[in-house]
């Protein structure tokens, strides 16, 4: 896919999104039948056995394994930091970004406990989308081309997708997404993020609010995407659809992550059935994200700190569960007397 | 401590419930203060703090550090499967032992996933204590022995203490002990365990009942312990009051592992402050046993395994919460611009 601005970018993007395959149903019954004989009652492991099917539906492996957790983190500035919606300045991507370089932040040490690649991208920081109170954060081709960057990030190979994302202003964007997607007032999205007070929050909710006004109307997600996005948001719906299409399950992280996803959820409800919610964010709009997909996240550790930090913990667990899977012995092989009926 | 039947063994275990240290406030008070200097907003990793936290105070270490994690299992055999209490013959305590030593059962992975120790404990497997129903469980000397033999579970050195229970029919076992402790019919104590019929829950309840009428009036809860418990659950409270003796926390497993533990909360309700609850167990028990102690879990995924699963999954939380304590930098190290207020 390029991002020529000659084509038609969002007709190829809902032409993917039409391409994308269901769950492998010969895996998932293999999956099961294993499951059926390891030296454990039926049902006992609970969300470890779900989370081992996952797996194999959307890998496609009957005996799933995971030996490339990847951890994606897209930065990206926003135009929308003018108007004060953020308790931390602009050049903290940036800085933060060093920080994930030089293995100092919080994902970096998730990633070392469980043993997760990790790729950095960073997305034009010195370039920030406009302030989307104002104007349009991308023109389509722009947009397009950012997803298929997004599309990019997988291109060394992973079988376990997480993405999270670093960018000051985000989850002033990411509110922005969800309200227009989803409708109810800017508060209702709002939250303190990285920890504005009172009156940045009540900026933020007023920025939230102008920019749903201004592009009051428009029913097409990938019009809302570009309209009021920005570019880590349209990169992770890139990734999170050319995951689904190389058969690769997704570890969606917090607040920001999940504005991404509903981009697709809203194209297609099936878009995110090979995705996973690591958690319920402390930012108080995830949950009502969460809820207007039908999805319930696997903890809530009441974290908002982003960069990937709750789909990485999550990974930790599907990592163990696909182990589990994998490892265990049979009643048959271990000489283990069945369940007496 | 000896288990001689000439001295007061109860007494001496009550003594050591009294000498229980406090946390470290020294400790807490340096991993606040880093906590403060990493490079994130104050409080965006939410419980992974606070598990940092938990660990520093109670290991009594200000920059705490997990490198000898250990799961401990106690396995042990009753006499209350007579009254056909379980959907599994007693003899799957020994295979499933055997299972361990194997490394075939689900808490071997888990193990392996997240770099544990594990040490199995067999607890006299074929001299099952009697069925609660009818007799005292233990007299007191053996009781104590067999809390003695849960603390010296810890000799061999551990930083962090999981523990977990294997024992055909011991979910009749940990209801009747919490019924005793906290009232309550039966019915509100009684579940599934590793997957009993119907007519096996309705055996297995009026188990319950009778164990508990038998000792009807029983306030001390060592005395409920020795009259209807077992040898798992007296040596996982040993274990656990030990541990909080050498400064090593615990992380505590599901439904049976809870029932112990309840002995040491009902004998003093600060006695289990060195505890992570890890998990709400499917056991439907469970969460009432946890309300009654004022305790809520890091988690739920339905699982109802014991073998310290759920406890082992924690444990895999909190080295990764310490790890990113430890690993992360600070805003000075890393050049990150602070909060602007």
């Amino acid at each position: 896919m390029t991002a020529s601005a000659s084509g038609l970018p969002f007709d190829d993007i809902r032409n993917l999104v039409r391409q994308m395959p269901g769950p492998d149903e010969e895996a998932l019954a293999e999956v099961r039948a294993r499951d059926a004989q390891l030296t454990k009652p039926a049902g006992s492991l609970g969300r470890l056995e779900t989370l081992a099917e996952w797996v194999a539906g959307w890998s496609g492996r009957g005996r799933p394994q995971i030996t490339r957790p990847m951890v994606a983190i897209f930065a990206a500035n926003h135009g929308v930091t003018a108007k004060g919606v953020s308790a931390y300045p602009s050049e903290v991507t940036r800085q933060m970004v060093e920080n994930f370089a030089a293995g100092g932040a919080a994902i970096n040490q998730i990633c070392i406990a469980h043993d997760l690649g990790l790729k950095v991208f960073d997305l034009a920081l010195d370039m920030p989308t406009p302030d989307i109170t104002e104007e349009d954060a991308f023109d389509e081709p722009n947009c397009a081309a950012t997803m298929a960057f997004g599309m990019e990030a997988l291109a060394g190979g992973a079988d376990l997708l997480c993405i999270g994302e670093m960018g000051i202003g985000n989850t002033t964007v990411a509110a922005a997404v969800l309200a227009a997607l989803y409708g109810g007032d800017a508060a209702d999205w709002v939250g303190p993020g990285t920890g504005v007070d009172d009156e940045g929050l009540a900026r933020k909710t007023e920025a939230v609010r102008a920019a749903v006004a201004r592009i009051a109307g428009t029913q097409d997600p990938l019009e809302v995407l570009r309209r009021v996005g920005g570019r880590e948001i349209a990169a992770m719906a890139g990734a999170v659809l050319a995951a689904r299409l190389q058969r690769i399950p997704v570890i969606v992280d917090g607040f920001v992550a999940t504005a991404a996803v509903a981009v697709l959820h809203k194209m297609d409800p099936a878009a995110l059935d090979h995705c996973l919610f690591s958690h319920v964010s402390a930012e108080p709009g995830h949950r009502g994200a969460l809820a207007a997909m039908g999805q319930e996240a696997l903890f809530d550790f009441g974290m908002r700190l982003g960069e990937g930090t709750g789909a990485a913990l999550a990974a930790g667990i599907v990592k163990a569960a696909v182990k589990v899977h994998d490892g265990m012995a049979t009643f048959a092989t271990a000489g283990v007397s069945e369940k007496s009926d």
